[in-house]
């Protein structure tokens, strides 16, 4: 016998009802995004590597998969051996080095020679490269929105899998800050759709910038900000002793501590005005979370805004607003949600100056919280399905196949049992695993009088009746 | 400045309006398919190289792309050099062999130690691992649905991508010939809502088999199928060159080439009953076909059903009926559409005697004939907002964007430009290009009034309103 077949690590089958959920998650996510006026975009799934390596940091640029090249993929490793380059570098590429192991750096080395394409780690990167690739065709400003898979060889642990999907949207080519308030509405609408109770956090980087020059240590911007993001980990001692750590002195570890505790103020934005009294780029990322929530005033949120000064998420690259979503209901305390405004999106493939403010929607985190509140509609279901219609002999599946033509042709989904089976029980069977409502029975009786009988599974009740009586029954119950 | 970015051969972006149309499609497929009970299925773009290998032949496997093991790749090669094998097996690795060049033979040898997944080739080998790994959950007959890119490394042409769409529908543990009718309806029903006129053949394996057992040399089966199939391209003449060519004799030949002349009968299937009276594989094709036949007799289908004898698709593969589907209109030729039934679907993962039948479309095929033939509706477009807000400063701005809002509540997709720009021009060419309906104007004095201006970009025609009018205009023009 054959082995039986595994699964790669980190990736998963869906059956059908996981699949519908997904997709009503993801319809629910796409008619928002398009009543907003966003496109769509779809990119394949391989990249050049020189697309994707480099914009991920080191990190990154190892947790991409890298695909073979196709054919004789030492094809091109052969030709720089040719040259004599590879006896020369014998030791940098694939040979065994002076103590008779393959190196990370030989892999490393003979990698751009095997693989010159990669698997999409994001939809950032893809569509940086598709807007700076048709640059002369996009009407400005681009509001795109993408949603599909990326692939990440991160070590697989509960929730964070290799293949994943990212539902993501964004504005480019505008400095307004309207479509700050405009994402988070629309985080709030998405949620409120999905019944998820949500927090919608927001900060500003020039804030934690503003922060690290106040303390006379603007140098110290990164190291701040990675103690300050754990907050929420390892509380307000644990961040003081962290900034110890990077060697900043008692009264700058006070005043940062100072500016925490506004994350649990009531009007933060206030406070930090006070704070940032004398700093310009303070008092800026201050007026731009102002514009914002005034923005807001006008319209009705089902969901709480709130200023996060603790904010930071993948801090390197945005350069204004900081947004995360977080479930408030239940013990799910992961971000589903986040995002915010980068100044330079295309700079890295030579279009600078491409302003843009996005977010993302996390599939699969949703679909665990759904699914732990119990959140998915009943109405979703592995099978549509309505009615099963069953027979006994080759005459009455005739009847039956033309009768469950006629019930689709009145589009209602409905089924016929393949097979002729004498016993009605094994045709019951499947409508029952499949949680088909009604069962439809085809007799000879029930044919000459061009009826059939209708039995409901729940109720286990029964009647006779036409097809068109049928139809409109069904057509009742849907 | 950075280099231009590129995308891999053979791959593609797609724009909105791509988006759109491609989506269209999709959802016209899959709405049939629930309606007939099929169920969604999705599996991970990578799969296992052990579970792929050896199940599409040598080409098949040669055009398999194929995925590095994540980090250092060189491992398992190292572990394998530590053990002193890659010393011994030097030449058959990843060294230059004694002429001094690295062979695809080391490709071939180094690849099992480097790449342990590789990426989707098909959806009915994920299909058939996912029923070997699930087939105690399962209910049968199975009926499901499955609509997912695959990746070739295929030399790309014309119509011809290393990333393409697949869309299949298969019903397994089951032999009845309803699946086949009910096949060639779903076929027939898709193609009809699309608005492409097909026609769809239908051929049975056990014919040609039988054939090659009527001329007395049952061994050639695939050499005269081969040739058959190629009737189309090649005509009589050329059919009966390449038989000589397999070492057939005259009479062989003239026996076959009478075979051939039923693709033109009126009534194949009783002609065909007359040749293979002798045959009981023959006359059993026969039967099946007969069958079909009677069953959609009760229907009422919208494109022609055809027997064609010379029929034959990976025939390696196929144990039954045998159907694909061509466009009638404009001069592509190409099949749009195809399947049969299989009777050992899974076998090759050790699960035996589960028979199958499935069928398959091609979505950019179909794009391409749909393109061609301009049958996309109009209403599919790249942006389906309805209206814009335009504005001159930060007040107006504010009440457009609550009307904004106002518009989106009533579930009309609306937008509102983002930047604060003094003249309306810019604002307009927005409009226009995206090719919205509608303008919506808010100048102080309408911001007053608590109404807007209303232009009909089309018409030319503007008035003024409230935004409860405005709700009810679009409403009325959806």
């Amino acid at each position: 016998m054959a082995q039986k077949p595994t699964l790669p690590q980190g990736t998963r089958d869906f059956n059908p009802l996981q699949v519908h959920r997904r997709k009503f998650i993801l319809n629910t996510i796409e008619e928002v995004f398009k009543k907003y006026g966003f496109m769509p975009l779809e990119t394949p799934a391989m990249e050049n590597l020189n697309t994707l390596t480099g914009k991920y940091g080191d990190e990154g640029d190892q947790l991409l998969f890298k695909v073979l090249n196709s054919g004789n993929y030492l094809k091109n490793l052969t030709e720089y051996n040719n040259k004599g380059l590879l006896e020369e570098s014998r030791d940098k590429t694939l040979l065994p080095s002076s103590d008779g192991s393959l190196n990370n750096l030989n892999a490393k080395t003979a990698l751009p020679y095997i693989s010159e394409k990669g698997l999409r780690y994001d939809l950032t990167v893809p569509f940086a490269r598709y807007v700076v690739m048709n640059r002369n065709e996009i009407t400005y400003p681009f509001k795109r929105y993408q949603m599909q898979p990326v692939w990440r060889a991160d070590r697989p642990q509960q929730g964070r899998y290799r293949e994943f999907w990212q539902c993501d949207a964004d504005v480019i080519g505008s400095n307004s800050l309207l479509s700050e308030a405009e994402f988070l509405k629309i985080y709030d609408e998405v949620f409120t759709r999905l019944e998820i109770p949500v927090v919608i956090k927001i900060n500003n980087r020039k804030l934690l910038s503003a922060l690290a020059a106040l303390t006379g240590s603007p140098e110290k911007f990164m190291d701040i900000t990675i103690a300050i993001d754990k907050l929420d980990k390892i509380g307000e001692s644990g961040v003081a002793e962290e900034l110890k750590k990077c060697e900043l002195n008692e009264s700058q570890i006070s005043q940062i501590i100072k500016f925490l505790s506004l994350a649990q103020s009531v009007a933060p934005l206030k406070e930090l005005q006070q704070l940032f009294v004398g700093s310009t780029e303070g008092l800026q990322g201050c007026n731009e979370l102002k514009k914002v929530f005034d923005l807001l005033m006008g319209l009705q949120l089902q969901n709480p805004v709130k200023i996060d000064v603790t904010l930071a998420r993948g801090l390197s690259y945005y350069t204004g607003a900081i947004v995360e979503v977080q479930c408030t209901q239940g013990d799910f305390m992961a971000s589903i949600g986040g995002g915010g405004r980068y100044d330079n999106l295309t700079g890295i493939f030579g279009l600078p100056d491409v302003s843009g403010v996005g977010i993302s929607f996390g599939l699969d985190r949703i679909y665990l919280v759904m699914e732990n509140l119990q959140k998915f509609p009943d109405y979703i279901k592995a099978n549509h399905t309505k009615i099963l219609f069953c027979y006994f002999d080759e005459p009455t599946q005739a009847f039956a196949f033309a009768a469950t033509a006629k019930i689709r042709e009145a589009g209602i989904a409905a089924e016929i049992y393949p097979d002729i089976v004498k016993k009605i029980g094994k045709q019951l069977e499947y409508a029952n695993k499949l949680n088909i409502p009604f069962v439809g029975i085809v007799g000879s009786n029930e044919m000459e009088s061009g009826k059939v009988v209708i039995k409901n599974l729940k109720e286990g009740t029964q009647e006779e009746m036409s097809i068109e009586k049928v139809i409109e029954k069904l057509k009742d119950n849907n």
